[in-house]
């Protein structure tokens, strides 16, 4: 609520050129909501109030802001202005913004910054976008294992007032790889004489740089952990990646997988920023993939021309049973997808769980039979309504079986499960449907002599 | 992989009842992944395992398990085990599963708590679930304003060792209200003789108690919080939620969403613990409902049967057609769904978003008009081509015109926007589709003379 009357307030201090107002404001919101602000605003005016922040005060808001956002800003900066912002900013999020950067400006950038920063920046960047190492900051804190807690307290206090997390301590061996872990709480409430090896734990969560982010993500949130280090392939300590990069990433793979399930591919930067042409590009694929698919379905159709112009009641019906094995079989797709990627269920369940779809959908089949026999009744007589029921029950479970078992073979084949959308699994089901639904007509209901 | 390892050593000695073997393997397990174990186990063998863990141990295994999981162990376990695992678990763990049993045993397990735990666990478990209160915990750390940051410290060092976290610190007034919060990095990285209110922030976020979840996780990710603090009806400070809890939240979430936008309702704990009956009766409602939404493109379709009996080849377009729109309007809601969910489109981007979806629709349906025509004219000549084409191009915008809208819609008349499933929007194009297309189809071709 404050953020939305604070907001009101600004615009309309900026509506009358407010200077006093505006300035005190801004220092009225919160990073996180001057970042909300400035990309509500159009990005002139954003500009504007950017240019009023502190430096210190831009390095915060900086962070909270999407890439495109970022970039826009960027480019109107003079390169003094952005080296003293790229300075100021956490590793991490200085590497992104760095990246979407032409080379030209990405040289002249590197040339403004220290020795120490410009290789940590161009290390930091060169990792592929989506691996650990592309999420992971280089800003850590180590502690030598002869040390004392109080010491090492002491050491902290003085060294990494910059580190991004003081709060998870790491003892490397000469070689840089780990052989500790303590929390800053084990620190402060271990025996202040104690050395640091008394204290550690030694058997330490690590993850490779070129791992994916999810898998970075999953672990922290399997062992609950705040930070996860990151090692290279010596086994050397390169980086940690903390839990809030974590919570980012389990909403943005959930994002991803929500719009693969609807067939749109991965939308880079958000629904709003996006063009319409990067929409076109995201979308189009699929729908003309199915427009193939439901040719099947057409084919079907067209190869019982004769049962249907016979009885063209039946046509009726057929939105009805295509889609429920269609509704069906996307809901156990979904479940399926989704329970694999939170490792909910796994490959080696498929046994016990296709047995027990079978169950569901049998009752599942049954039930929507019933609610359809009537009208099957009441439109076309005792046979139609036969034909409608006995088909219901037989679509609803070959839609739901596909649905189930499509994700598992496509793990199977080592091809993302989530590929099995629901309008994928509904069109596979439909083709079906037709087929069940024109196969028993034609059986029950005889093909009539033209 | 170490996991793997050690699991396929540990099930091999539980075989040959090595009993050392199991103890020794157990103590390399740490306490996620015995859980994980303890998971993928039959009840009886989980619980011998379970009843060779320590006391602590058990208590930090536990808290990794599900609900059902915790419940199995906990029924086969007597009064006294089970108090002294209550007694060491977290408290808002502790309270999660208190909530799951029958009154009787409640009472009995009350019983045997200290005074102040019970009162704390009454508290703690009496908040609907859901809420910011169903899982918030009761340890946390407060200090008095006019402490130094060194008294502060060796404060924390002696009377907060079990709080859930040290990490945040709140400085509360004489009614319990939060005046300011300061981290344990600003107390330790701060001068040590400076006072605490010098220190702290008086800028401080935090929730009301029965507040949702969802809101308490929306906070911490886009405050980068550490944990938030919740608060009654009067000001004062009861509680915290911490990140990792606000990880599970969103994952958590993200299932439901999921889930809600393949006509699913919510499963508590999981796919793999639901039983038959739980599955049926989640997605039967909707499956029901859509076979009666459906009878409108039957009835669509019975209404120009006589344009159907005359030109039966239209009858092979017919899925194609009307798939594809359910399929544009399905991209459609999904994008807006999400969207809504994650903050980054909202309500008043509407028309805007509403003017690139034309755009975008067009462009989609002018690509896949061009795939089809071919079909069309290979079918049933130009005529035919020309009505597919020009019913293509309509039903693609229609769809993503519905798929678009009904999300916003939904939210305007302050219901989920979620509800706005594929399926459902899937429905809808459909009976929009069969219009448009024999609208056309008669229009063109006009009706014969029968």
């Amino acid at each position: 609520m404050t953020y939305n009357l604070v907001a009101d307030a600004l615009r309309a201090a900026m509506a009358r050129q407010d200077g006093e107002a505006i300035c005190r404001l801004l220092s009225e919101l919160r990073p996180a909501d001057l970042a909300e602000f400035l990309r509500q605003e159009q990005p002139r005016e954003a500009l504007q109030l950017f240019q009023q922040l502190h430096t210190a005060q831009r390095a915060e808001v900086f962070g909270y802001l999407p890439a495109e956002a970022q970039l826009q800003l960027a480019e109107v900066m003079d390169d003094h202005a952005l080296s003293q912002l790229l300075t100021r900013m956490d590793a991490d999020e200085r590497a992104d913004l760095f990246k979407l950067f032409d080379a030209e400006r990405q040289e002249r950038i590197l040339r403004g910054l220290a020795h120490h920063e410009r290789e940590d920046l161009r290390r930091l960047s060169s990792y592929a976008e989506g691996t650990a190492g592309s999420v992971m900051t280089s800003d850590y804190v180590v502690v030598p294992a002869d040390m004392s807690a109080r010491d090492a307290l002491e050491h902290i206090r003085l060294t990494a007032p910059d580190a991004e997390t003081i709060y998870q301590i790491y003892v490397l061996d000469a070689q840089q790889r780990i052989i500790g872990t303590l929390s800053l709480r084990e620190l402060i409430l271990g025996r202040p004489q104690a050395p640091i090896s008394e204290l550690m734990t030694r058997d330490v969560v690590s993850l490779q740089v070129h791992a994916t982010q999810e898998e970075a993500a999953r672990l922290i949130s399997r062992y609950d952990l705040m930070t996860l280090p990151i090692i290279d392939e010596a086994q050397r300590m390169i980086g940690i990646i903390t839990y809030d990069d974590a919570l980012d990433v389990v909403e943005e793979e959930a994002t991803e997988d929500i719009h693969k399930g609807a067939t749109i591919g991965k939308l880079e930067g958000g629904l709003r920023g996006a063009s319409l042409f990067t929409l076109y590009r995201k979308r189009i694929g699929w729908l003309v993939l199915l427009v193939f698919a439901n040719i099947f379905s057409g084919a079907g159709i067209a190869y019982f021309e004769d049962t249907i112009s016979a009885y063209i009641a039946l046509v009726f019906f057929l939105p009805l049973l295509i889609d429920s094995g269609g509704n069906a079989g996307s809901q156990a797709a979904t479940l399926m997808v989704r329970g694999l990627a939170t490792g909910d269920v796994r490959f080696r369940d498929w046994g016990r769980l296709l047995g027990r779809e079978l169950g569901v959908a049998s009752a599942l089949g049954l039930t929507m039979a019933l609610a359809v026999s009537g009208l099957g009744f009441i439109r076309g007589g005792e046979q139609i309504a036969l034909v409608v029921a006995l088909s219901m029950v037989l679509v609803v479970m070959i839609g739901s079986l596909i649905g189930m078992c499509l994700p598992f073979l496509l793990q199977r084949l080592k091809l993302d499960p989530a590929t099995a959308s629901a309008p994928l699994v509904t069109s596979i089901a439909d083709a079906s449907g037709v087929l069940i639904y024109f196969g028993i007509a034609t059986a029950i209901l005889g093909l009539p002599d033209v």
